[in-house]
């Protein structure tokens, strides 16, 4: 009988606990989710950001299980970069398991994973912990908490989810079950943060669906939608609205095209036979016969709608006949690149419909009275909130403590220290390496690790440009032989620009005249001294500090 | 009699209409508002944008005055800019006066320039037209609308605007000036579109005295406010509950401590004697007797807020025992920082008081039914919607159309086109030189005008990275002396950096070596040829796309 257990939470960027999250137990080892995130404005051309796993690789023998909640990308993501230092088996529902599969196979390495479908309510182990799968509505399909039983009690780790009691397919989430370990005893819960801002409840998904409906009935033009990829329940209900319509369906983007396949595979969605079309056919249809469900809902540069939007797509040309539906919110810090596509798009002459005008979208995140149910009905004894920003899972304290939980046994989670629980209390332990890789380049089998120094240069270059000045001197230091050449890049020069580089030449001279005087060899005093020169001209001259490189080659 | 009428829309980013409007008639020409944008985030190292004087340089001879709606920077800020090539006298009412003032005196040019304030009510001459100053509510005081009296009737243009009838100090909106204008027949309205995406009607700046004073009462922390500096109504409200609950108030922030000192010298504020004290008087009183009004509610990092947030203030520290309230909305873009800002400050352990928890904020421009109301009390013939998005101005237009306006007399601006306006229609005309000038480096008496080419560097920079080959040739392109040298900067590479490095190397030798073989004796031929090698070996190597730079030294 093992009375500790520790939680790490190894990912995410501002959202703690929202990538990867490690149980240690009894010696065993058992992670959820394996997501990415997307990078931060300031992570010059980063192109996602994913867990370090140095703690892993260490203690990859311990390494029991790899469970997922759901299928969305900051739960997944990561699955393919893991998989190269620590290979597991791999527990999750069947749209999730096909979800990774093509992951798997675009990144090569389908051959090496061991991925294993369940069906909620199965229990599987991991070492001595018995992991449950517990049914839980989301905006996608096959979501689930999970039970971590344990010797200490169940935790209950939540994942994503709201409470849908009216879903456009299956199930409400299984109150019942919680309940039931619950009045059993939870030893913990950890619980969704990122809706706790907002008071009330999430609207139902299958509001939306009416809300759509609206939208198709009597409209006598084109109509485009844009919603996630991932999300099943969404396009099944545009879909259900073209076919009460009379329209046919047409699907684009990579990712949709994708999903659509997988979820008609594994009977995930209902689409009547003849609905489904190619995006060549659509132009040979009337416009009232014709709905087309497409990528772009964030306005992603090189997604359909956002080509259409820009009058870049070769088959879909967008303008006045066309009603455009943009059924999603953007993700925070998408909010400039969607306005400026609905921008594009209204100047064509379409019509938009989007978030601020009607009720086209529902979150998938449980709001406040909904958490406050889930902490009533399992009554955990310890409480961590996860996945949001500091200030949310404050507010889900604050929530849980409503609801009876004891101050001493709520702890915020910080990203890489370990969560220590006993019976006798829950404290916070010494930091394990942790931290964010930024990874620049997706291309299979490689990944290039972008470090704090070549970021630190990205946001100097980004916001001042650089200065080169090169030079060739005799090896001893005694003579210029060519140069010194200035050449800049990225860098602004008030109106005078001749001028100004003419200028930094004859500093750049006078300094190397001083370096040959005083008898200067080493080179990197000769650059300190170009360096310190031109930066202090610059600094007069235009208050502008460019990255200055000093380049002396030797002859 | 002119029977012709022409406005310019010259200024803003996304906005268009903004940041400087020009009216052109019978040969004169008026100028309202001069502001400044803020850059969007692919602007790198941008610090503002202004708008392009150019079309005002050719015709400054026909400028007969520039008038200013209100004080905000994106109304205010570029008047400095413009002075150096255009100066006319420039009317507006006594606040704004003041912060124009204030911006002059920084730039070295209140000497040259002629401000004069004016009542509401108030007409003046810009040549042929006469403008009245039509008193509006928004959130800085002294803000007008604007009726511009020409040959073919009066043409309203509100600025930014809401409808207040309970407001913190002076009157409602005069709808009754509006009305009657609007009886008269009014030639054409210019309305603000900021709101138009908001159902109903914006709320009264005095309810969010209420609800701050509920933030005040029976509280025994130190109370810490941000508000937009301008916004003297709400600083108002701010001191009202401080003085109401029995506190002192101390001010932090260079905006903050100007506006205040201005609007005490205006008489703008009601401050009882004895209620403000310096801030290193704070640490010497009881918490609950203090209050802290301080600058940083965008999360800006030079804030005062943000450095109290982040521990590097110096005469501040914040933790247990503040409640800090962010009394405003994060302006679009800003939404990140300002997160971050609250994280950082509820990390300290202080209680956050901000928008998404309580009504502690109010919008200072009008909403749908407010919008409503203009359109119907004007009766304009032709109606311009300004001050918006297209999306925005898309929606505005419609509005106007409800209100019973004629299609074909509504027409959406675009930046740089002249809006040419006679009695029988309205039609867009050619583009004028027109265009956002990007300024880097704010010195007082210089301007950096980022063009293109810096910008698609800096993009290029921030997003790869740079790489230079640097070699040392014969002046007849026949011997390499030195090199060739690979320095990166901002580069990320796979993890053997260096073999990559070596690789190179070896890449460019071999291609100098061809070049020699070939006996090319052009720098430009022999520079593509390293180019093209190095970019080749780097897309198959690790798919980057660096800024090469091939650097040649003659000897």
């Amino acid at each position: 009988m093992s009375q500790k257990l520790k939680i790490i939470p190894l990912g995410g960027i501002n959202e703690v606990g929202k990538n990867l999250t490690v149980y240690e137990h009894g010696g065993d080892i058992l992670l959820v989710d394996c997501g990415l995130s997307f990078p931060d404005e300031d992570m010059f051309g980063v192109d996602i950001v994913i867990p370090d796993f140095t703690y892993l690789e260490k203690h990859k023998n311990r390494v029991r299980a790899l469970v997922i909640t759901h299928g969305h990308e900051d739960h997944i993501g990561a699955v393919s970069f893991l998989l190269r230092s620590v290979n597991c088996p791999i527990y999750c529902t069947k749209l999730t398991a096909g979800l990774i599969k093509i992951k798997l196979e675009e990144a090569g390495l389908a051959h090496i994973a061991d991925v294993r479908s369940v069906e909620t309510g199965q229990v599987i182990q991991a070492g001595c912990m018995d992991v449950e799968f517990i049914h839980v509505n989301h905006s996608i399909a096959g979501a689930v908490a999970l039970a971590i039983h344990t010797d200490l009690g169940p935790v209950i780790h939540t994942g994503d989810f709201k409470i849908d009691s009216t879903p456009v397919e299956g199930d409400m989430i299984d109150l019942a079950r919680l309940g039931e370990l619950g009045k059993r005893g939870v030893f913990a819960l950890l619980s969704d943060s990122t809706n706790v801002e907002r008071p009330g409840f999430a609207m139902s998904e299958r509001t939306v669906g009416e809300a759509l409906l609206n939208q198709f009935r009597g409209c006598d033009k084109r109509i485009v939608v844009t919603t996630f990829a991932s999300n099943i329940h969404r396009i099944q209900q545009i879909i259900n609205a073209a076919v009460e319509t009379g329209r046919k369906v047409a699907i684009t983007g990579r990712s949709m095209e994708n999903i659509l396949a997988l979820s008609i595979d594994l009977e995930c969605i209902d689409i009547p036979p003849g609905t489904i079309i190619e995006l060549s056919q659509v132009k040979s249809l009337p416009k009232d016969k014709v709905c087309i469900i497409t990528t772009g809902s964030q306005g992603e540069p090189m997604s359909a709608l956002n080509r259409m939007a820009f009058g870049a797509h070769r088959q879909v040309d967008l303008g006045v006949g066309d009603r455009v539906i943009v059924s999603a919110s953007p993700v925070p810090g998408n909010e400039k690149t969607v306005s400026r596509m609905i921008d594009e798009l209204f100047k064509r002459g379409c019509e938009v419909i989007y978030k601020r005008l009607t009720e086209i979208h529902v979150s998938g995140h449980a709001c406040q009275e909904e958490l406050k149910i889930i902490l009533a009905l399992t009554k955990p004894k310890y409480f961590i909130p996860i996945h949001g920003e500091y200030r949310m899972m404050k507010a889900h304290a604050e929530l849980a403590a409503l609801t009876g939980i004891k101050y001493k046994n709520i702890l915020i989670p910080e990203l890489g220290r370990p969560i220590e629980i006993t019976e006798k209390g829950i404290k916070l332990g010494a930091a394990v390496p942790s931290g964010r890789v930024l990874v620049d380049g997706i291309g299979p089998g490689e990944m290039g690790d972008v470090g704090g120094a070549v970021l630190h240069d990205r946001r100097h270059l980004a916001t001042d440009g650089i200065l080169l000045v090169v030079v060739t001197m005799e090896a001893d230091g005694s003579t210029v032989v060519a140069g010194p050449d200035i050449i800049t890049r990225g860098f602004a020069m008030s109106r005078d620009s001749d001028a100004i580089l003419e200028e930094l030449r004859r500093v750049a001279t006078e300094t190397l005249d001083g370096c040959i005087e005083k008898k200067y060899t080493d080179w990197v005093t000769i650059k300190q001294s170009l360096r310190g020169a031109l930066s202090g001209y610059l600094n007069r001259r235009q208050k502008s500090k460019p990255l200055i490189l000093p380049i002396i080659m030797e002859v």
